[in-house]
């Protein structure tokens, strides 16, 4: 049976692999950083919307089937530097410190993920100028009691736990000036999350959720919408960050009231930001080692979006994930299992 | 190599089956109907989101796929009436006008989607009363040509194209009253879409859109959520629609504005209602014939929404698309070919 390379250890290329080697297939997996598990482990998330089930419960298990699996070879701190060959026989060239080596495969599987918005480019948050302007996985990182904080929130500048906290959603997200219009479809459950997480360990901070549109469209997400208000009185207001400003140590946010175009100002003592999904540079790598087409925002492009979701324009190589576009991770998994069966079937045939 | 029963003969299951077959199982594919695509093809769809792509572009090849694949049995107007045995080896008793027959399969799948929320609960919108209020997969099926008013947007009272059009977003959803606390996914992309449409066809006609949250996330869609605004016009409004009246045979719409408490009075030709997403018959059939869990709302309920999200409670039983919650088509072909991986890995195994 063939050998199938997988490019991306994140949780799609793990279900990816994993389904193949379940199917019999052999599995060269290859990662470009030295750990497994992609966003996930990097930003250490603590808990998972919107059950706040501990992330570990889902990733270890994920990383677990990879690792455990005789059928798969994992391949870490690697680059797939360089493709030769068509459908079904391919030869790429995998680098790492230790050297270079060229393996054949029946088929090649992207699952590079996303990386977020850098919230730098939107000077008007003051994100790298004001320390208290944090993001959403800054933030991840700290409620994770094995992260920076040991679990607290705290204000860079100080180390004081705020009291007052604005969580501005679509930083980089539904924003034509950076030239991604398009959802992130995660910032909304994600700001609601740690907004509950945020008054569950300090409940008698104030959090304060500026949103456009709540977009709480997933498994249990309105659910946690209506928590997040009624039990935790998190106090979510329409109206879409428009300039944070520091006087006097003292940070201050106006936004913007999108029905009465009324202004709004606040004076807070952390700012989070939803910061939105973009190509990662692993996705745009492999875009140009491949050939394989990306959309308008660098994201790779299916063949036929309805049709032929999880292979891209070449034959041979597919796609999945969150490097199609932004996914949150239950659906990352199912797109992991999806391309298994796809190279599969065309494996056979 | 064992057979695998396909309950469900929508995009889910169509896709479920080929990928299945290509990786070289026989399948049983079992549909309630006489006819296979499911919803798409029951309500006419004509267009599809984002791209106003033909349905049948997609929804005619994914039947084909099935119909042309010799190791796919299907059974049209046909239901699933018992099962007995357990993992890998189950015997179904399939029934249809004929007769009953019994088969033993070495998985199932059930993927029976969903069915619309019926709009006559919600008896303050007058659907059921007033003729011209109307649901959105009935306009679906007046927009198509070959549907029962050839394309032509007719008021069902005098058979004349309204001037004045609303659509209500969230009927029978986000709605505890009715017991579905949940987003439908897809109301607010066809309601834009609809709304496309109807512009395009009619240029004079005016159409007001009331929403909650526009919950555009789709790919594609906060651009055609742009494009309905800035080149067809349409009037979104945030309001919930709270009641429809007639009077002299005018129909007007109450909404509550929800930044401002504010009342929105409107007299208008025809009301659209996007109506809801709920657990369809074919669904809690077979959640009652199978023995498998069922969420809250009466969809399935995966043995591990993240782990293993296209397992039922019971081991060899796999459930897959619209019947584990709203989902839309680009999606529910992604949950076909998933599910047959976990099929075929764990048949494997």
């Amino acid at each position: 049976m063939k050998t199938v390379l997988v490019i991306g250890g994140g949780v799609t290329g793990l279900k990816a692999a994993s389904e193949l080697a379940g199917m019999g297939y052999n599995v060269s997996l290859v990662e470009k950083e030295d750990y497994l598990g992609g966003q996930v482990v990097k930003h250490k998330y603590y808990k998972l919307a919107p059950d706040l089930r501990p992330a570990g419960d889902v990733i270890d298990p994920v990383i677990k089937a990879v690792e455990s699996n005789s059928n798969i070879k994992v391949h870490k701190h690697s680059r797939v530097v360089s493709v030769s060959g068509s459908a079904p026989e391919f030869k790429a060239k995998i680098k790492n410190s230790k050297g270079e080596s060229e393996e054949t495969f029946g088929a090649i599987v992207v699952a590079t993920g996303f990386e977020h918005f850098d919230p730098i480019v939107k000077q008007e948050y003051g994100y790298g100028r004001f320390k208290d302007v944090v993001t959403n996985s800054e933030v991840e990182e700290m409620l994770n009691p094995n992260g920076p904080t040991k679990g607290e929130l705290k204000r860079p500048s100080d180390g004081k736990v705020p009291k007052k906290i604005a969580i501005f959603q679509c930083v980089g997200s539904r924003d034509k000036q950076v030239g991604n219009p398009y959802c992130c479809r995660v910032g909304c459950v994600v700001s609601t999350k740690q907004a509950i997480e945020i008054k569950e360990k300090y409940p008698d901070s104030e959090v304060y959720v500026y949103y456009m549109d709540m977009r709480m469209f997933g498994r249990g997400w309105e659910e946690l919408y209506g928590k997040a208000m009624e039990d935790y009185e998190v106090i979510f207001t329409r109206g879409r960050g428009a300039e944070v400003t520091l006087k006097n140590q003292q940070l201050s946010l106006r936004a913007e009231e999108t029905i009465m175009d009324r202004p709004i100002q606040h004076s807070v003592d952390m700012i989070i930001l939803a910061a939105g999904i973009a190509a990662g540079d692993g996705t745009i790598e492999a875009a140009k080692v491949l050939g394989i087409k990306q959309n308008d925002y660098g994201f790779l492009a299916p063949k036929d979006d309805f049709l032929s979701p999880n292979e891209s324009s070449k034959a041979g190589i597919y796609i999945a994930g969150a490097d199609k576009g932004p996914l949150d991770i239950e659906n990352c998994i199912v797109e992991g299992a999806a391309v298994a069966a796809k190279v599969a079937s065309n494996l056979k045939n």
